[in-house]
């Protein structure tokens, strides 16, 4: 065993250090077993103290470390490829570090270890009477280090912001194992550069977060839900302007559906209703909520969609009677992926302009997409209150089988589309990062100034290139 | 004239270069006349391109380079001290960079030169049916680039977050010369680290600013509001929690005065109305507010209160009945400044903590004030929602007067505070920055993880440490 290894043993103890290959493996690939990678061992760290004890010695002995959360992420920002040394590195799992520390009921705030996950956190903040209002497929698994690392989004951000917005405070080991306390959750505080926000999003590439303090909100009270038919994405957005008038905070989620979409969902999960009898051009889907419970947010939604309506931007809406009705909106919403798999091969992009240039964007990336894979149908979902655009080109089971090669194909898609992304001032990662998927795109269409700064500031606190190399950064 | 200062007047021309002593003498002083730096010129850029050319300028020579907003601030951050090399600076001054750039009503983004000031904004955005959140006493003439270099925060924040929460994008021209264009203003974007964050807040040290885009919001449309009196801080943070729990987003001000504090208005300014007969031992300020115009806030308000009066919380409350009352509430409540001055010598901090360690951070620096300065009184005013504490030991003129070293004893005062903010897990500086008023007070009282760190992306960024030297780091 090597002096590095040896010293990680002394340090974390039999429970803390994983070397056999049969126990390493599991670490080893993304969760949709796209991607492998390898490591000489997996350490798992019990407190902060134990995280920084491996970073000194990784930091001594030059060995890569790749921070693994709950494996969730979808551009392998969390598979151990090899160092920028070359050196086989190690995976630093933060699933021993899963304490709930303190909930403030009156500074609404939590304090949690890194491993812990994003549900823990919602039944912790549930028994206090409050919320944490992250919400994302994967949160029994994904753990807030991991969301923190990749600044998750999901459904919430058009009111709450992603995770950027509702870390409070930080606690990481920076690359020579010193440990950046910031967990004291203040509200304001004007001493200088704002750390923590580097840390949220950098994919572990500038230290390892072992802990952090979130932000909680008041529980919601009172709901109201609509699904809108509109003629195309224009009257979406003016639609979503009038809501925002009129509403305000209230909107908590607004998404948008082209015709093709839904048929999708339709034609292969009969188990979801749709309310409407023929599919709309364009759907949308609302959902307000108000810590008041006699709040009467349903009046105000169908003051505004009478409203839209008699000014032409609605062409029809319903609005939901009960709970049953308001599920089936999000039941039929969330078979989405689902959907797909069984459609064909799509090729989904994370994409995100201003939210007001999102009608231009789709018009373009549609035309592309006509012009240049007219065997492909376009989808459309969109987070509208966020400008994000999951815009998906599609293909077909059999016309996918019969390409000579399939990876091209994909990366001719992506290109095209985040082309048209950056010529709207947009950005070929809303949510999901750049992980190991992303990196040479973004050093294609990343502005370059920009990318200096981001390598010159890497380059300060990881010198040696020791924190998820090959991450991020080219 | 130096190859410099040729070179400067080439690039800007007549109008943006003054080097006659009386026309650079306006720029040296901070407002308040307390301090006053010297600058070999005054560089007035009308673009972004005219300020890159002054840092290349300035970086080929070693120039300090001292931006200028409004000169607003008040911990001295925008005087031209001395460079790090003892060489005299210039002053950038950014009043000639004050255009509106555009404003995109349904994207609810406005997009400035930094020169712009804030009431200039307030103005755009209530032309296009909008707001813009941040207000200060100085707003007619603190321009958003120092509102964005000094975070600022104003009675907004505890619904609205601070300056930080309210930028979208930002353009800077780096020290070298380059210029960082983050203007696309994207909601959401995930491709690595979040650049912008770092110059928010970091007084000039890292980079000019040169313009912004600003997140903008629905106008409020109803409002109510009312003053409360409750017998200690503790019950003032209960009741803000139930408030949150009832009203959420709604509140938009919640501000706890001492007994004192009042008193010293109502015996100095006596055209300003007090609600209550008796000064009560604590009084809170709440405002409420809807874009809804139809919400009905004072019921809400009114049920609350009578709710926390059956609990004990409060012990009296007048909710105001008219446009009129509620700004008496308001006029009161800034009257403080005014006031303060006749009363005596005011040493004031701007100390947050987690607003739930308010109660115990008052009263250990009530405590430690008795103890250690028996001549003075406690004035207290909090915006309690942020956790802000502006805790304020005055001296009377007289006992001021006949002090031996007035300044020796302000910081021994200062010290006291602060020594107890930071026992309570709170910061020296929650809004007003740390310019060159704090920078040995961060450097006794700030992490030195922290601290390193911060100096380390200094000299990544500046290596010649050029950027408004002597700001913020020692």
């Amino acid at each position: 065993m090597s002096a590095f290894l040896e010293g990680l043993g002394a340090a974390l103890g039999r429970q803390g250090l994983l070397t056999d290959d049969a126990d390493v493996a599991p670490y080893l690939t993304d969760f949709r077993g796209r991607m492998t990678g390898r490591a000489q061992a997996v350490a798992l760290p019990a407190s902060a103290e134990e995280a920084s004890a491996i970073m000194r010695l990784a930091s001594e002995h030059e060995v890569p470390v790749f921070p693994l959360g709950g494996n969730t992420g979808l551009c392998f920002g969390a598979v151990p490829t090899a160092g920028g040394n070359g050196a086989t590195g190690i995976v630093v799992g933060m699933r021993r570090m899963n304490r709930i520390r303190n909930l403030d009921q009156a500074g609404n705030v939590i304090s949690v270890d890194a491993g812990v996950t994003l549900s823990a956190v919602h039944e912790a903040a549930a028994d206090a009477d409050r919320q944490f209002p992250l919400h994302l497929g994967s949160e029994g698994t994904a753990q807030i280090g991991g969301l923190i690392s990749t600044n998750a989004g999901g459904t919430g951000v058009v009111r709450y912001g992603a995770m950027r917005s509702l870390v409070a405070g930080l606690e990481a080991v920076l690359a020579d194992g010193r440990i950046l306390r910031e967990m004291e959750a203040l509200k304001k505080n004007n001493t200088g550069y704002e750390l923590r926000q580097l840390f949220i999003g950098a994919e572990g590439t500038l230290g390892l977060i072992t802990g952090a303090a979130l932000r909680l909100h008041p529980p919601i009270g009172a709901r109201a839900h609509a699904w809108v038919s509109v003629s195309d994405p224009q009257a979406a957005v003016e639609l979503l302007s009038r809501l925002q008038h009129r509403c305000g905070d209230a909107i908590e989620a607004f998404e948008m559906l082209n015709g093709a979409e839904v048929d999708c969902i339709r034609g292969h999960i009969p188990r979801v209703r749709s309310v409407f009898a023929e599919t709309p051009a364009w759907s949308v889907m609302i959902e307000l909520g108000d810590v008041d419970p006699n709040a009467s947010l349903q009046a105000a939604l169908e003051e505004v969609l009478a409203e839209a309506m008699e000014a032409g931007l609605v062409v029809d809406a319903v609005i939901a009677q009960s709970d049953g009705q308001a599920a089936d909106i999000w039941r039929f919403r969330h078979a989405i992926t689902e959907a797909h798999k069984i459609e064909g091969v799509g090729i989904v992009h994370d994409t995100a302009v201003r939210n007001s240039a999102v009608p231009a964007f789709i018009e373009a990336a549609s035309e592309v997409t006509a012009q240049r894979f007219p065997d492909a149908r376009v989808l459309v979902v969109s987070h509208l209150g966020d400008g994000n655009v999951h815009f998906t080109v599609m293909f077909s089971h059999a016309y996918w089988a019969a390409l000579p090669d399939p990876e091209a194909k994909a990366l001719e898609v992506e290109m095209a589309i985040h082309d048209v992304a950056a010529r709207h001032g947009g950005t070929i990662s809303a949510e999901h990062g750049i992980g190991r998927k992303l990196v040479t795109e973004l050093e294609r269409l990343g502005d370059p100034v920009r990318l200096a700064i981001m390598r010159d500031i890497k380059r300060t606190l990881d010198p040696k290139n020791l924190m998820n190399p090959g991450a991020l950064l080219a």
